[in-house]
């Protein structure tokens, strides 16, 4: 079975939105159930295809998601948007399961320090938690996204070369992981250290499949997309108002902004398909918490 | 005598670099003397035609800007380049000019709440206190930029109306500045808001002479540059690696990336003449702080 993403044309811009996930989870303003349902929906609404609603964690590990199935049973779905919902083990994949979530992500690491700290197992140990995850996603019908953080540094280790995520990427694929993400977890990559990162994995998968994930520390985001633009890339996730940071990586800021990433695609000639006066309006749910 | 910006081509883009002062003002780690030389002298190499070196403020209230003086006898100047520096009264503009500074800066705010909080002065005390820092600038042949912050919002006021905003810019225009520079403190404006703003503030001053100064704080910055564009503005503060924040500005995130306005409006087919790999050079040297 596969699940490619195959669907969309090669040369179309595709947008995923990671803040309700990624962005709230290194928030540390607890938001309202209401307030996440309210702000998913307009999500929906701004054009957006994907959306990474929660994550099936332990709840004492990550208060902010604890609620996730309870988001997923109250939102209202589009039958245009992917739902998707972060899993870090079989248990995890069988929460999303049960809310029917549209597709399911596993999250591990170019760097062994990363992943001891964040998700407390060596990558080799993570890959093999993996497999009966991704058995079970495909037997239900569902896509596996495969975040592999610190694509050019790590907080403990310093640079990370492009052959050690190539090594990562290449794991993941052969587990059967439909789609690479490949997250620039600080924010501090230089638009020719993404180019390197892209040629190498390049290697291994097609540009137009894999997707982006890039944090805007030092102000460089858009130009590193603009360079992965250029090799082939055309899935990029990004944050509504650019929530999150990333609280095992001192000194990060946010993810890059979605807004952000329309306007400059936009600018390119090369729309999203997303309304940014839409997206201005599900960020302002938020003016209160942030 | 007349300062206003007639040389630059009106349909030619025109960045300003507020990374060493605006930026380093809000950032809680003390920079080395040495390292900010080489910042702004990287800055330099970069193509930007202006930068803002420092502050004559009292170096206890900012003790991040109390070597100013310093830096401006060290960095190498080019005479391609404006370096400013900003000037709260009479004294901070002899520090001004015993450092030959190209052009000084003044700062007051379109809220009454900000202007007290921050300058500890009602707005016409602010510019009453101004007249004979502008009387001394033109003496010396220096035009002057005068800042307004909170154009669009106040974290104590909330919204401000522009015609609040036109008022102050009038004012400032009357007692002889001669660049005004819009601040837009808390990155919250929507790019209906710039619009409304620059509509208003256009009617007393040329969009094109106007500076807009633009927070990322909700992921807009971008789209209200665009905005702004469309209506004439040519002049943009951007700051390097996004550098600075607010601190009377609660939640408020850095000043929007020169890089990002350098990479966006190449997007839009503008370029801006500044290197984005020599922006990312000078960017570097600050790696080991922030």
């Amino acid at each position: 079975m596969t699940h490619r993403n195959d669907m969309a044309p090669a040369d179309r811009l595709h947008l995923c939105e990671v803040g309700p996930r990624d962005g709230l989870q290194n928030e540390s303003v607890l938001v309202p159930l209401e307030t996440k349902v309210a702000f998913i929906d307009a999500l929906t609404a701004t054009g957006l295809t994907e959306i990474e609603v929660g994550s099936f964690v332990r709840p004492d590990v990550i208060p902010q998601l604890a609620d996730t199935a309870e988001v997923f049973s109250r939102i209202r779905r589009s039958e245009e948007v992917t739902y998707s919902a972060l899993v870090p083990n079989r248990r995890g994949l069988e929460g999303a399961l049960a809310c029917s979530a549209d597709k399911v992500s596993i999250f591990t690491a170019a760097s062994e320090s990363f992943a001891g700290h964040n998700i407390r197992a060596t990558i080799e140990e993570s890959i093999e938690r993996f497999i009966p995850v991704v058995e079970g996603a495909h037997q239900a019908g569902l896509p596996v996204r495969g975040y592999v953080s610190c694509v050019v540094a790590c907080p403990y280790e310093g640079r990370i070369t492009p052959s050690a995520v190539a090594d990562v990427c290449r794991r993941l694929l052969a587990i059967g992981v439909d789609e690479l993400d490949l997250g620039e977890t600080l924010g501090v990559a230089s638009p020719d250290e993404i180019g390197a990162l892209l040629e190498t994995v390049g290697e291994i998968e097609s540009p137009d499949q894999i997707v982006l994930h890039l944090h805007d520390t030092k102000g460089l985001a858009l130009s590193c997309a603009e360079r992965a633009w250029d090799l082939g890339v055309r899935r990029f996730d990004g944050s509504c108002r650019g929530l999150g940071g990333c609280p095992f990586a001192p000194g990060a800021a946010g993810n890059v902004s979605t807004e952000s990433l329309v306007s400059f695609f936009e600018g390119l000639g090369r729309p999203s398909g997303v309304s940014l006066e839409k997206l201005h309006e599900a960020s302002r749910l938020l003016d209160l918490l942030f």
